[in-house]
């Protein structure tokens, strides 16, 4: 298997012959859109920094968020600072970069023109990396009672539920009212449900147990809810397994072939007619591709994904490419590569090569994601790891887990900031950021 | 003079003749409920640790808030998590107090009772220490343009409107509009005004000048404005010239004697006709307390305080005591004490040990305010402090400053966290938490 050994590595020296290399530039540098700041457009931006290239990031936040970390953030073990880092502070000293702070209202492929609310901007290359949103397959209105994780203010809205569900069973007398705001129901058994539902049970039995006077916290119930027969599906069967079980000896209930067909201000309702009376629905369940496909009018995969060709580009779109969440790409044996923040990562700075080997006067391989291994983790000491030949699980999946996500989180000093309170939190069992805030608050 | 050197000290361990000691106490221990968790009614509930008493808590908000340090939170320098502590979790190994996230919506005195959304809540004593909000002197619709700063959402939202300025500054092309949204007034010469003035001079010309394309963030204009002919009119007149100058040192428009006169979307216009153009008005100017005289029915000074006596007791109404910035309570010499941090937990300890020397069958002495002087910042090795005989300013007023707040700022952790974060900043100049966050936001 000839995988390639490092991402930095990927690009394609290959010289062709050029005959009119100058005359085929423009007397002004090129100028490089990047729409989004996650991972694939950071890195692509990142790796045109020595480039003769104008570039410009669009992002309609000012921030870059760590999003593998965004579930601890919603169950208060992170403060939203500590995942996320100022666009512009990360390209503060790449002088050929201006990061825009804008929403993007659409892409004029033929005028190589973005469209911003305020400016159009021209383009000579456009990486689309603006990624994707939770989804809810047709019912969009279980989102009021059910909120998804994707972004900064999903995160404090969803510590919010969680800690005012606690709260207010600890006010009420009403025994029927407890039991329901002690229920928290996590639809969705990837990743992301995995570690919230692991998060939740932790925080109500370590973390606030001492804290209450009329309740007992660790009697809370987190169920996780999976409409599939197997819990994260990208594992081998015999992590899933362990996955499985380490979750239940956390103390979370879960419940596989359990489809969903109600959500509302009760809990929901599962397709066996069971009903489960929770005030917290988490939603863990699917995702969406951003808009990209419209802007461009271009085919869409059933995750709105744009389909793309083996360079990332979009065909018949000139200059034009999507990475990260928001493309559809094919990997080895034709197998998806997965929506996840190292594959993003690799796609820009695969972009990046692209277009300063093509301003060159050179080609490019194909794109090729570098595998290195699937890891989710449960909760302490918990986690899951498929190494392909290796595979780990527990404390020493867990282990591996903490170390790559503090290795790849940007910045050196969040870094610090993550791992103290990681130590802190490890040793003590505290949560630091338990804060039930409003916008504007009285 | 006859100053008491701690406020640990400050019962009155004078025994009476307590004929029917035992007798006079209920069957059931003794009932204090405690509105607010702020400095006044956390300090009331800790300094009632070994009573033998039930306290009940009160608090809108789950968290005690550490407000001299709020200004951080809305420049950036700060995460809210960092100065905010879960109120549980401080009373969490005190067991006999009960915390319940309630808003309250009266009392009635007559039955002894509060009355919260949910319930009726019977005292024997309470303590009523629900703060103060900022006011608009009549001019409400103000606060649209103008926020004010006492929560953790005034302060996010102060930060993302500061933050969002310099971003639409860099994307605009209009000189008049940048120039206005590179223009912030801050309203009001007091200790908020002067803090917030100076953080958001340093943020401009120091931490972000360098992450900017198309503007100069240290061209930015930051005026203070106040309606007084002097800035921190409770310093001594030296030191108020000393703080006009460092301020101005450190680039800030100060304009004295300028009472605002209209303040909408386009600035602020002052009583002398001149118009300030400004994208970010920010209020500072005045204090008003929240509705304890109105649930009680009784009188209340101007700025809506609630006049108790020298035991802090609401004359006529048995049990009830109000303090902190809800109290209007005399000093020495008849002058009023100030709406400070350390006045508010002196007269929380205070009621705490006059309901355990009731409890005791004995009287307490006069509440007496125990000041320690008067520390304002200004800016990086910018402050004052008037400490009665001794005055400072400059470094080593400021490092007086921050050495005193590490020191009061409630809980181990929390200390070490702004701590590490000051010495970076000190060292880098650096902001940490620059997010631009909505509730919600997509």
């Amino acid at each position: 298997m000839l995988r390639q050994s490092s991402e930095e590595v990927m690009i394609l020296a290959e010289l062709e012959a050029t005959p009119a290399k100058t005359d085929a530039l423009p007397p002004r540098r090129p100028r490089v859109v990047i729409l989004g700041a996650g991972f694939g457009g950071l890195n692509a931006a990142l790796g045109l920094r020595n480039a003769p290239v104008d570039i410009t990031v669009v992002d309609r936040r000012n921030y870059h968020l760590f999003q593998p970390l965004l579930y601890q953030v919603a169950t208060a073990g992170l403060s939203p600072a500590q995942i996320a880092m100022p666009i512009r502070r990360v390209l503060a000293s790449q002088k050929n970069a201006t990061v825009l702070m804008e929403k993007v209202e659409g892409v004029d492929t033929a005028a190589r023109t973005v469209l911003t609310g305020s400016r159009r901007i021209p383009y000579d290359y456009l990486i689309i990396a603006t990624g994707a949103r939770h989804a809810y397959f047709g019912h969009d209105a279980w989102e009021a009672n059910a909120p998804g994780l994707k972004t900064i203010g999903d995160a404090t809205e969803i510590r919010a539920r969680i800690l005012t569900a606690f709260e207010k069973a600890e006010v009420t007398d009403d025994p029927a009212l407890r039991e329901k705001l002690l229920t928290f129901v996590v639809v969705g058994g990837g990743p992301t449900g995995v570690e919230l539902a692991g998060a939740i049970i932790e925080l109500a039995r370590k973390a606030i147990v001492r804290d209450f006077r009329n309740i007992d916290s660790s009697t809370a119930r987190v169920v996780l809810v999976e409409a599939d027969e197997r819990l994260l599906t990208a594992f081998p069967e015999k992590l899933l397994q362990s996955a499985k079980s380490q979750l239940e000896k956390l103390g979370v209930e879960v419940k596989l072939g359990a489809a969903v067909t109600e959500c509302d201000d009760n809990g929901v309702a599962l397709a066996d007619g069971q009903r489960v009376a929770s005030a917290c629905v988490l939603w863990a369940a699917g995702v969406m591709a951003s808009r990209a496909a419209k802007w461009l009018d271009v085919a869409a995969d059933r995750a709105g994904r744009v389909v793309v060709d083996e360079h990332l580009h979009v065909p018949g779109r000139e200059g034009l490419y999507v990475i990260g969440d928001t493309a559809s790409v094919k990997g080895k044996d034709d197998s998806p590569v997965p929506g996840v923040a190292l594959a993003a990562k690799q796609m820009g700075r695969y972009v990046a090569d692209l277009i300063k080997a093509r301003l060159a006067g050179r080609t490019a391989e194909p794109f090729r994601y570098a595998d290195y291994g699937n890891l989710a983790t449960i909760g302490r000491k918990a986690a899951v790891a498929d190494l392909g030949p290796i595979q780990l699980r527990g404390f020493l999946a867990w282990l591996l887990w903490s170390f790559a996500h503090l290795w790849f989180l940007v910045g050196f000093r969040n870094r610090t900031g993550v791992f103290l309170d990681w130590a802190w939190a490890y040793a003590t069992f505290d949560r630091s950021a338990r804060l039930i805030t409003e916008r504007r608050d009285r």
